[in-house]
């Protein structure tokens, strides 16, 4: 028994997508032959036209109405004097959910990682150069990935910026909010008790 | 922070398949913003496409090209006198994996589950009653899940065909092949133990 070919060709597609296997490609597509046939066509041209509709905001790299700038960019209410630097608009969403920081983001598009062959070349780095040097920019908050990869390239960032008259900062390292202290980790913890707060 | 409408839209959309929760689907859709366009347009297009190019298979009810017989019921090798009865095409696939069933199969497309709402009356019980009466036919295999609603479902046509000059048989409920009896669960333990074969 052979699945129809229009159903092996659909299922290769949803195999390219992250964390979808085999297994999950077929359930997607099995599902989506019991929709009825005007939910396809929507869902179908609402993907053929993503190209057209959805660009990356020219000022800060995050995904935007193409041709436009983001909400964040076009909203005067937030700070122009403070720069967040992230790696992928899903981090952008994660810091906005602190519902804290005011300022302008950057997203940079990815990291640096060698061994994935990217080098930085196709990184928003020009654009967060430019942006850094403008005169209202005072602090640039590198919020990258805590891990090997993008505590290289935040190194690498800090080492470019470095000549600018900007404050270079990253977020604190420490225990989650309402964590246990015996199910943290080690390096957690060791970062947690390095960066201990006085209290007095 | 608010995604493009248009990406919200896509969301929602894969929000629809079972086991995909809103994170899912925007980790899905944010991965399709960095296709191409011209996979973004043949993904659309196969999506859009499905109605035209698959269907169900006339005589057993399975996934197939539209308008044709599925490879199975088209296969002159298949043994037309057993029947094996499925819920879905998938577990047909795994009837298949077995790689000993050698008869034909027919699709029923669900199972009467009362609290679902499916009462039997959008299964395929009119094809399968037609199957089974076929001069041919000698065996149906009633190959249902074994909790409560695939047994309500096979008790239920068990009494249908009752009628019929048709052997009804069951596949043997028992230990998994290569299963090790401290990890099995108790339901399968008696089905095993009930079952049990002669060695003499």
């Amino acid at each position: 028994m052979k699945f129809p070919e229009a159903v092996e060709e659909l299922t290769e597609y949803f195999k390219l997508l992250p964390g979808i296997g085999r297994r999950g490609a077929e359930r997607i597509v099995l599902a989506m032959l019991d929709w009825d046939e005007s939910l396809l066509h929507s869902l179908g041209n609402a993907i053929a036209d993503l190209p057209k509709n959805v660009g990356r905001c020219p000022e800060c790299g995050a995904i935007a109405p193409a041709g436009k700038l983001c909400s964040i960019c076009s909203d005067p209410r937030r700070d122009d004097s403070l720069l967040c630097v992230v790696e992928t608009t899903t981090q952008l969403f994660a810091v906005e959910k602190g519902n804290s920081y005011r300022g302008k983001y950057l997203v940079l598009g990815g990291r640096i990682s060698p061994l994935d062959g990217e080098d930085g070349s196709s990184l928003n780095i020009a654009l967060l150069k430019e942006r850094a040097a403008r005169k209202e920019t005072r602090e640039v908050i590198l919020a990258l990935s805590s891990d090997v990869e993008g505590r290289a390239t935040a190194a690498f960032l800090a080492e470019l910026l470095s000549g600018l008259p900007v404050k270079l900062t990253r977020p604190a390292l420490g225990l989650p909010a309402g964590a246990n202290l015996s199910y943290a980790d080690g390096a957690t913890i060791a970062a947690a008790f390095s960066g201990r707060i006085d209290l007095q």
